[in-house]
């Protein structure tokens, strides 16, 4: 039976900052480290033995995936790192503390940008301090310069389906280490999670998130490790 | 230009033991996680900039590459993890004390083993501590009962053939975090080293090797980054 386990990185240097990240390379706080290891431990207590695992190219992603398979034994678990498991890029609100930006642009206007499916924030000018077209890492990838969760889902879909998807259909056993709004666009997929309530899907940090597939890769049951810190999972909606 | 950088994991808990480790999935002790992030930080000074990563699926190889990339600033390079970099295999002296094993078999016998080039220790007995053949890890693989050097660099080969020289022949910057034999294997194939001077050549640990190649994969120049604690490289004998 194929099994997925999301997992979304624990605190960065800029969530305890309260700053907009997106792709900015932030790396983990101490705290997220041992949120990481934490994460590795309920992995090990569930007995999960992975086949395979994703993760993104920012370093606070890869680092809890880092922190997290030696906890749970299995370090030598092949992995594969890809930009479209990458946070949702804020536009030209990176870098900028969330006070800063209501202040800037008024509360109502921020919690629209956060809070809703297909509104990006203005896009970010080419050239400055967070424009990543340069990377190194992104060679061959034009970065965009914002993205709504809707655009984010839109080219998480394209790595799901190749790389993620046969795995499972193979009955594999997939771990994915990402962001907050990667791996919301990926439980809207598998969950059919409608557009206006998957906004306000949260899915906590340092919990694995289990879930059981069918042979269809629908959902059949899904649980946070650590049940004490567990969000309420979406009702699964048939395509 | 390709470019290739052979990095030997740090001091491993059974290294401070001195212990025959060979396949055993000892980790790194805290003096071996320093060594490793000490190694990135050679790296970065360096300004080397990778293209890939490879390493065994041993978690002291494996967490040192971990703590070297980030310390470099890359934690992001597309990395493989192949069986076919791991340890020697030590066949029955796997888990013996250096110590005990010369008391037992006499430390003539035992140098040979360590250092000759086509001499394996007894195989080990099957289904041991130490017999890995049901391991996660190696599933379609048959795990050795014992090697050589010789025997050691004849898998190693065949990765290096298929997965190294192939993005080095494109002209890549390669980065291999691997173990004394498996890195002595390459370095052997580089350097047409003779089979009775191979055992002689050490590798440190710790201690990044760049080695700058012509088209032919030839060596042009090697160096070791902290130049305070390097070896002397072998001479380049024409294959």
């Amino acid at each position: 039976m194929p099994e997925l386990v999301l997992l979304r990185h624990g605190q960065s240097q800029w969530n305890l900052e309260n700053r907009f990240t997106g792709w900015v390379d932030v790396d983990l706080s101490a705290k997220g480290e041992e949120e990481a290891r934490r994460s590795g431990e309920l992995l090990k207590a569930a007995g999960l033995q992975f086949d395979q695992a994703h993760t993104s190219v920012l370093t606070r992603a890869i680092r809890t995936l880092w922190l997290a398979l030696p906890a749970s034994g299995q370090a030598w678990i092949p992995t594969e790192k890809a930009w479209r498991l990458n946070e949702r890029h804020y536009g030209a609100l990176t870098g900028l503390n969330k006070a800063e930006t209501a202040e800037r642009h008024g509360e109502q206007q921020v919690r629209i940008w956060r809070r809703s499916y297909d509104v990006p924030p203005p896009p970010l000018q080419p050239g400055g301090e967070y424009d990543f077209a340069a990377d190194r890492r992104y060679r061959g990838v034009v970065p965009p310069a914002t993205e709504s969760l809707k655009t984010t889902l839109e080219r998480v879909l394209p790595y799901w389906t190749s790389a993620i998807a046969p795995r499972l259909a193979a009955g594999q056993c997939v771990l994915i280490v990402a962001h907050g709004n990667s791996l919301r666009a990926i439980v809207k997929h598998l969950y059919g999670v409608p557009d206006a309530e998957i906004p306000g899907v949260e899915i906590p940090t340092g919990n694995p998130l289990s879930i059981e597939l069918d042979a269809q890769l629908r959902p059949v049951r899904g649980r946070y490790l650590d049940e004490a810190r567990a969000s309420p999972l979406p009702e699964l909606n048939p395509a």
